[in-house]
């Protein structure tokens, strides 16, 4: 063999031998996971996660209300379900709250009201779920005596984050960013106004004057809101620990952060070190499609298909709107696979399928696909840019108008405003973002760019929850910034004190030159008066 | 066989398969890059990051100028040596103004004074450097005609920084951050003096009012000192390139910084998107001993060996102060390996062996090393942790003060000062650091998190590298803060103009009360008056 064949042999046989090593090093390393999961889409990532950890061989015992919309059992896990003082019903019935979102022509007021009611609500549907697993002793004493070596959470709904400093457990948090989990109190992560957008400003990383004074003002509200949104656990966590405690400083203890974030779709921001980014982490979720899908799409000639959701929240619209939709798929040459629970007309066009549920990331994975409708959350713009489809987006509420932008600037996909929305704009739109290549160009070199890291996602996220077990959290990524006040911090002391030395200087320069002058001019007068 | 069987099997196969497939796409995608080194122990790992490149079929082309320290031909590398207006000798005599800072009982002006002619020389040498090359025709003709897709350097020289202006090439740097080159002006990093210590100031990440207000100080002077390092290349580069540039806004134009940082040495800091970490990327650097030396550190039996060196800048010390560490050797049972070209003195010690370079990581990595006597350099650190060799520190210049704070705060080694150094003081902080178990408990910690990573940071270099000549830069990555002035990116004209609305609001308010009093008082008085 030739000195470069047997180097190539050798480096051949290294993954080999790296990746038997794994397996045994991880059999020899099993661990102990908990893990307290967020319902709806939020479940994605978490889930695979927790399984890609159970299939390692750790231990994985996964937390869940009795009544859920998408949270069940997952492989390679073992699910603890416990009883809550509400019915799948209660949730169905809190999230047709968002049909009047659709409402067009709604005042600023209205919409502000119809918001606050959705947060109120689900808020208290947050509580009443913290609460029934805190108080559940039973279940609190089985989960104390696993000994586990951490908690993987979603701190959107700050169960998990109670329950890991009752348990007194290092925690992993996966999250996107909202609610005020990335501001500089909870992180210690600077956040300069400047250039980085605050959610539901709408704003890009190049703002205008006026832009930066608001964004700026909405980072001073932030505190506020933030305490706001966590006012009710704050109460339930003070209880339950028997000590006076926020959720933002427990939050600030996290040991990790897997923030689903990558700069394909985000704008480049400060980050800290105990930040891990898994922006597209459910790309990596797939399956084969079911034979009636995989035949319905195969059939759609040189045209291709659309796939059309408004995510796991909304399945449902006014009938009017609705209408526009099947009106518009009527007019297009591709073919539709629509999520729509809602009521069905007699005149249902032909290129149009709908379904309870759809395997969105399969179907865009499909070579035929060529655009795809959707309500612009963070996990179905991933699946975009993984795969490559053009976007036509109708952002609903929460942070869905922010994410818009971020791909409209990039040019690989359009907004419609559903509150007005006529079928002309809908054919329109499509014909634009299926036809006009510079759409497909640009979201294809996107693609490539965000399929380009050293490692996937998923195997980011597994390694570094693997890592707060091995080492019971990763205190050497920990800010010395979480042991400063917000003074300190921003280094408001220090500026006071140099702006008294500088105010105190030039105080003493003026009256030393006036007392000067004075003086001179005094000497003057009196020889004058003398003369 | 069975599901568990074939799964394994499948698994297994899966990084063969992935590893083939990197050769082939590597190969396909073989690409073409500029490497511009700086001299001294900064070769390290760019040499390494080269030279893994040109293993994996890249054409890589290494510039360098004929007479230098350290530079020299890499593997797989072609090397363009051009010719400079200084010899070997002149480095040399150079860096023996090093000698000057062995001296004990300076003043600080005199240490001012010294630290600053060193700077000066070095400098004088760099601009020189950088005239010879730029005005190297034929070599530059040459480069601009081999299509680089692009360009890699160290911007402590800012030699490969304006070449790759000069060139019109994306740029990654490999650097720890001195001089300025973490600066916020340079990177859009934030950068709060509340928790990131400066270089100079021997602070810790924890740091008192006083070390803030220091810190802050110096904050403040950064950009002024990263002027002054950079004064003399910014006209050279003006005169190269026909118009009005700096250093600093090339610097900015970086597709991607590989810092030289990792949290088991540095204190987490904020970073941002383009930083990749790479700290300990020369621990890779790994060759067996050779046999004179396996032999000499086989022979050291229970008691094992100490490794002393003071970097590639220094190999001497004053004769008294030499004569020191011979006697404090004298009475250690360990053997010693020295780097030192000094005098040597009639009665060397039997259990030392000086050398005029010694292959500092393949020994730290030896099983029987006890300790590593280190000016503190930040490779040496590195390979100190990676190894898991406790400490002795003696720093000499530069960041060397602040790198020995990081090791002692850790628990993991011990600062003596070089200038008032006594044989019983170097006696009592070897047996400490080699005796006392805590030394070796802490660095085996911080060894197994340091190496207790998803990719190893050569890995990460060359895949970094590799993406930035695959897209022709890292332009996802950029921070808007770049297009924002001093002013605009601390919001200040924000803050001013929210300043003076509320001065404004506060003013109208007490005139108007003032107006509301007086005209109340007046009111009444009149009314007294009337009666």
């Amino acid at each position: 063999m030739t000195e470069a064949g047997k180097r190539k042999a050798t480096a051949a046989s290294q993954p080999l031998l790296a990746f038997v090593l794994i397996i045994v090093v991880s059999l020899a390393q099993a661990g102990r996971l908990l893990v307290v999961p967020v319902d709806g889409s939020h479940w994605t990532g978490v889930k695979a996660v927790a399984e890609e950890l159970g299939r390692r061989g750790h231990s994985v015992v996964v937390v869940i209300p009795e009544a859920s919309l998408r949270l069940g059992p997952s492989k390679h896990c073992t699910t603890k379900v416990f009883p809550v003082s509400f019915t799948k019903s209660t949730i169905e019935a809190m999230h047709s709250t968002h049909m009047e979102m659709f409402r067009g022509n709604q005042t600023f007021l209205q919409w502000v009201s119809v918001y606050l009611k959705t947060m109120s609500n689900v808020i208290q549907l947050m509580t009443t779920t913290v609460e029934n697993l805190l108080h559940n002793e039973e279940l609190i004493s089985y989960l104390r005596d696993q000994n586990f070596d951490a908690l993987l959470t979603d701190p959107l709904m700050p169960i998990g984050v109670i329950l890991a400093e009752y348990l007194g457990l290092p925690s992993v948090y996966m999250l996107r960013g909202f609610p005020c989990e990335l501001y500089p109190s909870v992180t210690g992560c600077p956040s300069p106004p400047s250039f980085v957008p605050r959610l539901l400003t709408h704003s890009t990383d190049r703002m205008s004057f006026g832009q930066r004074l608001g964004n700026t003002l909405l980072s001073m509200l932030e505190p506020l809101l933030c305490k706001a949104y966590f006012w009710s656990f704050d109460g339930l966590a003070s209880r339950i620990l028997q000590r006076d405690v926020t959720v933002v400083d427990m939050m600030r203890g996290a040991s990790l952060r897997l923030i689903r974030y990558d700069f394909t779709f985000e704008f480049p921001r400060p980050l800290m070190p105990n930040m891990v980014l898994v922006g597209g982490i459910n790309c990596a979720v797939r399956s084969a499609l079911p034979k009636d899908l995989e035949t319905f799409v195969n059939g759609s000639g040189e045209h291709g298909f659309v796939v059309f959701t408004l995510g796991s929240m909304v399945s449902q619209m006014p009938e009017d709107k609705a209408q526009c939709f099947f009106e518009a798929f009527r007019q297009i040459p591709q073919r539709v696979l629509w999520r729509y629970t809602g009521p069905v007309p007699a005149n249902v066009p032909e290129n149009v399928k709908l379904m309870k549920w759809l395997p969105q990331n399969d179907l865009l994975g499909h070579p035929k696909a060529r655009a795809f409708v959707t309500h612009a959350g963070t996990h179905g713009i991933y699946e975009g840019i993984c795969n490559a489809v053009p976007m036509v987006m109708l952002p609903l509420f929460g942070d869905q108008s922010d994410n818009v932008q971020r791909m409209v600037v990039r040019g690989v996909g359009e907004m419609l405003n559903i509150y007005d929305i006529t079928v002309e704009q809908i054919v329109t739109t499509l014909n634009k973002v299926i036809n006009d290549s510079s759409y497909k160009d640009k979201i294809m070199k996107l693609s490539a760019v965000h399929k380009d890291r050293p490692v996937e996602p998923l195997d980011l996220a597994v390694f570094w929850t693997e890592f707060v077990m091995r080492h019971k959290g990763a205190d050497h990524l920990r800010p010395a910034a979480h042991d400063l006040n917000w003074i300190q911090y921003h280094s408001l002391d220090v500026i006071s004190l140099l702006v008294v030395i500088i105010v105190t200087v030039v105080i003493v320069i003026v009256k030393s030159c006036r007392f000067c002058i004075r003086m001179c001019f005094r000497g003057k007068s009196q020889k004058r008066k003398k003369e």
